[in-house]
């Protein structure tokens, strides 16, 4: 065991901005290289050449050969929340968990990570950083062939490392049905070659290249989202002195995620209030085949929604120099517009606290998970199209550039979304400022939100824009 | 808002176990009385005599002709655990979420709880204290004809009551389908009128009762299992002064309710391990027609299982003077052996653990659930026959007394189980006895097995054994 608890340790390298391998702007000079290097071409094709792929015959499902990946189906939703709505979805659908693993390391008494620069088809920027690890079940059970993933056992053999975080999460549940991965931390000691294409990053580092656009990708961010920097029990600061909110912005972000069970409210009337909404809300989704989807049509190049909205799923042809295979197709979501995704923020009591949103989303395994203020982008939002909302993502959209405390581009999996993008926001509201809140959205602390995520009932939208907070 | 913080108030009825209104013998002689007077008649009839209940011709499923209550179908089970188990299983699905909710009201500065006597079919003595109000959504939007249930709308409406507790749970996961109830706990400042049947009783008496066998249903006892104790924060006990654990068994229970985080293991120690298991073990369910179950055979008297094991689903006449409707019919889940459920408690490091199991059945919502040290009953236990588990089922059975906190007979939900006992205990092992523990135990404190139950992690066996703990 390590004298000084984890949460100091990744406190200290979240407050580290540079690291001793190389500097934040050689990280992202390192991935932009990466992009050059591999050169990744991707082509839409029609589904007809998409090769192992195929529509069933019965019900239109698009599938693998091998029934492995993932499938594309219909969900027909019922939702009964503030309103009532109804609708036809393609949903993707893969039940296997995923490892998404991160290998730490201490050097001269700080923490690194390794991180891996990887290409995807869906990437805007080609590359991205991810964690040290991501594998299907299939992958590191091997039942494809092919090699068995990189450092994979670091993350499954005890004997070879230490657990420092390990949760099982949530993935987009508007396009994705109860996908969830393993979101792992581990701790090694021994020195491990570091192969090509992998680099020890600090996590302050990791969060300073959450400022450039689209370079680190949402299985980095729904990893780091879910390291605790803050010791529980009477010193939540151990041996630091507690920082002092009104230095800045980072200072007052560390002080809320200390505070766990107080705020404008306790976490039990925050728990009660998400019971309330479980009971009094009703989620209702069925299997449908994709040929039954009503509402979106199929063509030789596309499944698209009638009125063009949401998304559509195509097919793509990719071909690159850095991968085991070099040539492949597969089916991506291809985004109808831009997403905002963002949190209102703001100081009460001397606090700062998080407007949250209880959401209904059809692939959620509970009807309702927590949500950002904001989440407009893949979802079909008829579910949450009340008017209060549209007042808060005009606050967070057309806020005063003195109030936004981060915005930045952000992209989802390339490995399953085409270039889908969204601005992520932290928009902090001046305190007499006073926005009507729905009955579905409450103000919560950095703590007590943290302390939600890890009992997971927080959505990856939310994750990912919490691990874009910098404290430093 | 109350001065007091409602952990101290709940905390305040627990340590007393003689009311204002009458004493907790007395509570006894009124629901043996409301037994006598109330004159339950239940009889075994074959199925064809069940009146609206049938089997759907094409599945075999049993189901009242509303579509309505509850239905009997098919369940195809495959574990991948620590070992390998497949099998088929009638189980009862009843996907509304009911409401099992309890009215609290001060009296005198002490917090006491409206408790209902009510008569079941399946209920040992007839009649059980249960809560205030049990209503299926059916009852309480009045999709059935009928009264609707009183005090419901204290339990509904905001203007009339304060929540102090609220939480969705579980029920029996061998026998139900992801079947929920919310548990809520609400407040009334006005003087409402008691009706025949109701009456005001302290916290501490109920659990008073709870030494009685089979007084106290399964339904008061998952609600009061939910009620928080110890304040949260840097003085855990407000104004009290902290109980000292050499004192007894009930003040070193108080002592473990306290410690949050800390225990043997930290709390996020054991959601690890939680997470590891959830990614390691597999669940796979498929619904199934009742009549393609294998292994199970219908007559016309009942369902049963071909080796007499597990339980049997038998159809009853009821016959009432208590009730709206004085004589019905339905199917319940018949027993086949009274159970045995308990936990085995330690005093490690100068703090009470209890021994945790995580466990897999048929129908949780997750793969794994945290449940009894020990739970033998309905369950077909073929996914936990590892040999380490039988030395723990000796411990607890066979253990001398001086090791036994708590031992009685309870049973459960009289409306959907007949006469289904079992052996409630806990059982304190000596400092110097170390039995092994298999890797899907831990052991916890009371307040970290709190912390999980607080969030839904918690079987029912579980939750109502924690109920029968008596801190006076």
């Amino acid at each position: 065991m390590h004298p000084q608890p984890k949460e100091r340790r990744f406190r200290r390298s979240a407050l580290t901005v540079e690291g001793r391998f190389f500097t934040t702007s050689q990280a992202a000079s390192w991935l932009m290289s990466t992009a050059e290097a591999a050169r990744l071409s991707v082509q839409q094709v029609p589904f007809a050449e998409l090769g192992e792929w195929a529509f069933d015959e019965a019900t239109g499902d698009l599938r693998h050969r091998s029934g492995k990946f993932f499938q594309v189906h219909g969900l027909r939703v019922a939702i009964e929340a503030e309103s009532t709505a109804h609708w036809d979805q393609p949903i993707l659908d893969q039940p296997e968990i995923g490892i998404l693993g991160i290998i730490a390391k201490e050097f001269d008494g700080l923490l690194y990570f390794l991180m891996q620069a990887k290409m995807e088809p869906g990437n805007p920027l080609g590359v991205q950083m991810v964690p040290t690890v991501q594998a299907t079940r299939s992958n590191y059970t091997q039942v494809h062939q092919g090699a068995r993933p990189l450092y994979v056992d670091y993350m499954l053999d005890r004997r070879l490392s230490r657990v420092l975080v390990d949760h099982l999460q949530y993935e987009q549940g508007s396009a994705f049905f109860r996908k969830r991965n393993r979101n792992i931390v581990v701790e090694i000691t021994e020195d491990i070659p570091v192969s090509p294409g992998y680099q020890w990053l600090t996590l302050g580092q990791i969060k300073a290249l959450l400022r450039t656009p689209n370079l680190v990708s949402m299985d980095t961010r729904t990893v780091i989202s879910c390291l605790p920097l803050i010791e529980r029990g009477p010193a939540p600061f151990g041996t630091d002195s507690p920082p002092d909110p009104a230095t800045g912005f980072g200072s007052a972000l560390l002080a809320s995620a200390a505070e766990r069970d107080q705020g404008v409210h306790t976490l039990d009337d925050l728990l009660q209030w998400l019971t309330d909404l479980k009971c009094r809300w009703q989620l209702a989704v069925e299997r449908i085949g994709l040929d039954s989807v009503r509402g979106w049509a199929r063509s030789a190049h596309e499944i698209a929604h009638e009125d063009d909205r949401f998304f559509r799923v195509i097919g793509v042809r990719v071909e690159s120099d850095s991968r085991e295979v070099t040539r492949w197709t597969q089916p991506l979501v291809a985004p109808a517009t831009k997403g905002l995704v963002g949190f209102l923020v703001k100081n009460l009591g001397g606090t700062l606290h998080l407007l949250v949103q209880a959401r209904i989303e059809p692939g959620n395994a509970e009807a309702v998970a927590l949500a950002p203020t904001v989440q407009w982008g893949l979802g079909l939002d008829q579910a949450s199209s009340a008017t209060p909302t549209t007042a808060l993502v005009a606050l967070l959209r057309d806020a005063p550039s003195e109030w936004v405390r981060y915005s930045c581009t952000q992209s989802e999996e390339g490995g399953r979304f085409f270039g889908l993008e969204s601005e992520y926001r932290f928009v902090e509201l001046p305190e007499d400022l006073n926005p009507p809140i729905p009955e579905s959205y409450r103000w919560m602390t950095l703590g007590q939100l943290n302390e939600m995520l890890r009992f997971g009932l927080v959505n990856i939208e939310a994750r990912n824009l919490l691990s874009c907070l910098s404290f430093a």
